[in-house]
């Protein structure tokens, strides 16, 4: 039973791990130019979605327990506002360099967890509601930013040059 | 422990269904003109997108073992060729239908799956693969084909009015 526990972690770290390697692979197939332009009209561009992942993956940082944030500035531009809102921003090579960063760091801090540590709650979740739902654990938290990941893949494969489904 | 295999197939299932209902809102709320549409220049149509979820769905089926498909004269269209190949394809109100019957046909079976079921290979991995691979079991292609329709709803999504993110 213990090897079936280690068996859920290694399904949910895969599935992480894979979608990373698959956005990470369009970032490094798609020139700037490319990733400023809007992913359909009148949609998102490709540099507010990595902007936006960014964030989210530094905010995985503080709900996982793991460490304090770093990168809580890019909020204001890429998560609290739309693109049209037109906020300051960092560029995109240096948002190219945050997202190399986030992803090593959480792999670092992935490496350093135990099976039972996964099955914690995350502290978006109060203890009593945890109690309640008890899958809502921090395994829970990285699936479901795995699924947010990957929506907004769907989008950013519309700014590289072949098309795809 | 026990109690930790029935909160990770809770994981897995709740996060399939959340996409399903996701997805289902969004045919909902659009309509066959809207769903027509290209989900960007040179893209594929959400017409496209929803034969290609129902055909892969419909696959899920044969892969986890529950009975035999009953959509496979769908692959041609939505699997094995592009939309581009202009193959003949059922019409928006028939998918419409098809994507409620085989998520109904999905949640039956998902209601009479034990957690222990949920740990075995699925019939895309080979007995000696999944002995190697314990993590390529059945609960691990729900995750990941919840993951691809997430990914199909980042697009489906450019058909809606409302500029979401």
């Amino acid at each position: 039973m213990n090897d079936q526990k280690h068996v859920f972690v290694k399904m949910g770290v895969s599935a992480w791990e894979t979608e990373v390697s698959r956005v990470s692979k369009i970032l490094e197939s798609t020139g700037d130019d490319a990733l400023s332009k809007e992913t359909a009209p009148g949609r998102n561009s490709g540099h507010y979605l990595l902007g936006h992942l960014v964030a989210v993956s530094d905010g995985m940082l503080a709900l996982l327990g793991w460490e304090e944030r770093s990168l809580k500035d890019l909020d204001a531009a890429f998560l609290a506002n739309s693109e049209k809102a037109g906020l300051p921003r960092p560029n995109l090579s240096t948002l190219r360099e945050q997202w190399k960063t986030i992803n090593a760091k959480i792999s670092s801090h992935i490496q350093k967890m135990s099976a039972d540590d996964w099955f914690n709650r995350h502290t978006a979740v109060s203890e009593a509601d945890f109690a309640k739902e008890p899958h809502r654990n921090k395994l829970n938290l990285l699936i479901n930013r795995t699924i947010h990941m990957s929506y907004h893949r769907g989008q950013l494969i519309y700014l590289t040059k072949k098309a795809e489904d």
